[in-house]
């Protein structure tokens, strides 16, 4: 018996040596966070500039013209052949969430610096290439996702401003205090009639690809998602004194909410999560009178969404009637599905099989990015990059050098794709 | 029909004087907090050193000589006819938990100053009265509660020096800030063969006085308890990418948990609590990675409180099992149940009786109290006094002014009872 061919994807030179400046990188920026021996970078921090800075550095040297918008994203350009050629988009974000990995957001930003610089080498083309670094997808700080690309797409809400994070500080004062003119945030929006469509590389934040066997992915959707905050307020009493039957427990109604999140969600083929907890008065000794958690919501379309969101709704209801607590959810982001534009994901799908994979895999991604604003107001498509293990929003979050050079080959054929087609047509 | 003639309790002109005092006290301390708006006063506190000197003077006016012992508890005695007198103590602690009410511990220490000052107006006992005003009960900062008794007490564990409040700073820290000599706390302890034994008035903390319709109640005996903190930890992922089979989610573990301490001390009848709860990391989109949380567990015998605890760890350990995440129990407070002994719990009910209550009500206490230290190594006995709804550790916790001046009525009578049989006795 002898084994069938088989295509072994291999990264080219250029990818290998870029793909070691881009891991390097990934490593210095690890070092730009608020805490000691763990990366934490929120938006309009200190860190937020410093990144900023850092990696305005690295565009300049790559070439490209660099600039700051009104909402603190980071954009650096390389003009097309002509004044008025239409303009691609490229990019990620630079913040984190706490005790974050270091590639989340990041690589995908530094790889589409590299890319920009290899395919423009060997001189302009038909259209611009702009790189953008957005400055707040996690919503760590404000519990609001996708600030800053929400404000690139213009679609920016006058609400936002109140938004406060731990610290009680407003996000129009953190504005101000980062050295932006809340009045002039609609300045950092694009005009979506001089775009071709924007590509983001980000590592998969699942495990989808390692079970694939493959290094890359076209990203086909992203998930529609809603996040909300979830009050529960019952009665803060003596915990030796109370017995159960004068009990309102905000704690124990806000697990056993915590718990019908995961039931529901496993039941319907959807993904909820409550990610955090905070109880009051938070004493050893006194049943606690307020509880608030968080949950977030994903599915594949907005409708199966909301249905999930009101079966739990119900659930919710259920258990603050029978513990006497109330609980009030409010909406605090929304975001639908987005669709990957098929012309676009034909040039990644394209990308990818240039690197000897002869057929690419193909997955929706459950976690959001920042495509998902830019989808608001033009096409949009993505690169994913194994993960192994699937771990992400950890320290031991991975993507292998590897596979970043093979997903730098991709990105730069997919580029490349989109010109030409561009060129075609005109 | 007539009515069959009911005995009505009445308070004496002197008590509801005290009555009305020891109330506007009660309002007055109210004010001495850390935040503004509610009361919070804890162990070693600006608020702790302003408390002392408010009620210092009070004990002064009231004809006590005072002073501050090693461990920060404020003292205040009248001494007996001679110089070698027993010593009766009397007192309740100042320390309050978070946004607390008014009452808990503080009525007692001010009816304590009220009474020794009535029941020697007329000269001395053949009893020296001391009343203590103790300094942490509620481990509020610390975790560990009856610090301040169990200095009192001669029951201090060198192992707490390293306990450390909520910022950080260590028992040992905070003593010194305080002015207070960490090496000398062991001259706070009372010398028990001086000691005839400890009185201790109290707001009830649950609703069984109001149930049965009285204003006064005999103590039987006090709960045994035992707290723990409870840690959990799975691991941090993305709330998007990460599929449930995938998961170790600590907040649901601790969810889980939470809620199995309430069924199975419902089903034992004994009252098991969890207090606090939080996150890390704590972000909207994260699977919670670290949950810690409080059990806080009391039953009226410790065999019967351990055998709960062990059935409460068992359930721990499946949950933990089931989600592959790790659940550690450690213990940081155990108090034995204490019976109060039937020489001074006479004196009390004489009081009761006194007052015009035929059959006084006779509870246990499921809160603990400062007299389970003292309980270690004198005879004690403690008067709880109406609490409408059983409301405590709330601002609305409540307990009437005329309550309060039965009371008043019934320590008196208990105090001279006292003093009485010693003078028989020798």
């Amino acid at each position: 018996m002898t084994a069938a061919a088989q295509t072994v994807p291999t990264a080219s030179g250029r990818a290998l040596a870029d793909a070691a400046t881009v891991v390097r990188w990934c490593d210095e920026l690890a070092a730009v966070s608020q805490d000691d021996g763990r990366i934490t970078r929120v938006y309009l921090s200190p860190e937020h500039a410093r990144a900023n800075a850092v990696v305005d550095g690295w565009m300049r040297d790559a070439g490209l013209e660099t600039w700051q918008d009104a909402a603190g994203n980071l954009h650096g350009r390389v003009a097309g052949a002509t004044p008025d050629a239409p303009v691609l988009l490229l990019g990620s974000h630079l913040d984190t969430v706490v005790d974050a990995g270091r590639y989340d957001g990041v690589v995908g930003v530094l790889m589409a610096i590299r890319t920009v610089a290899r395919v423009t080498a060997a001189g302009p083309l038909p259209v611009a290439l702009e790189v953008v670094a957005f400055s707040d997808e996690e919503g760590t700080r404000f519990g609001k996702a996708l600030l800053g690309s929400s404000a690139v797409a213009g679609v920016w809400d006058e609400g936002w401003w109140d938004l406060e994070d731990g610290d009680g500080v407003t996000l129009r004062d953190a504005f101000t205090a980062f050295g932006l003119d809340p009045e002039r945030v609609g300045e950092a929006a694009v005009r979506p009639e001089r775009l071709v469509g924007y590509l983001e590389a980000h590592i998969e934040q699942g495990p989808w690809l390692e079970r694939a066997g493959q290094a890359l992915g076209v990203v086909t959707s992203i998930a529609s998602a809603r996040r909300f905050a979830v009050e529960a307020v019952g009665e803060a009493r003596h915990a030796g004194g109370t017995p159960y039957e004068r009990r309102h427990d905000a704690l124990l109604t806000a697990a056993e909410a915590a718990l019908a999140v995961e039931r529901i969600c496993r039941a319907e083929q959807h993904v909820g999560t409550v990610g955090t907890m905070t109880v009051e008065p938070g004493a050893v000794n006194v049943v606690p009178g307020l509880a608030r958690f968080s949950v977030d919501l994903r599915g594949e379309f907005d409708e199966g969404r909301d249905r999930v969101w009101e079966t739990i709704v119900a659930a919710f209801d259920e258990i603050a009637a029978r513990r006497g607590v109330t609980v009030t959810p409010t909406e605090v982001h929304r975001a639908p599905a987005v669709f990957c534009a098929p012309r676009l994901t034909a040039a990644v799908r394209a990308g990818i099989v240039a690197t000897g994979e002869t057929d690419p895999a193909e997955l929706f991604s459950r976690a959001g990015h920042d495509a998902m604003s830019l989808g608001l107001v033009t096409d949009v498509a993505m690169l994913f990059l194994r993960n192994p293990d699937g771990i992400s929003h950890h320290p031991d979050e991975f993507v292998s050098e590897d596979d970043v050079a093979l997903g730098l080959d991709a990105l730069a054929v997919a580029v490349e794709r989109v010109a030409d087609d561009l060129a075609a047509r005109s």
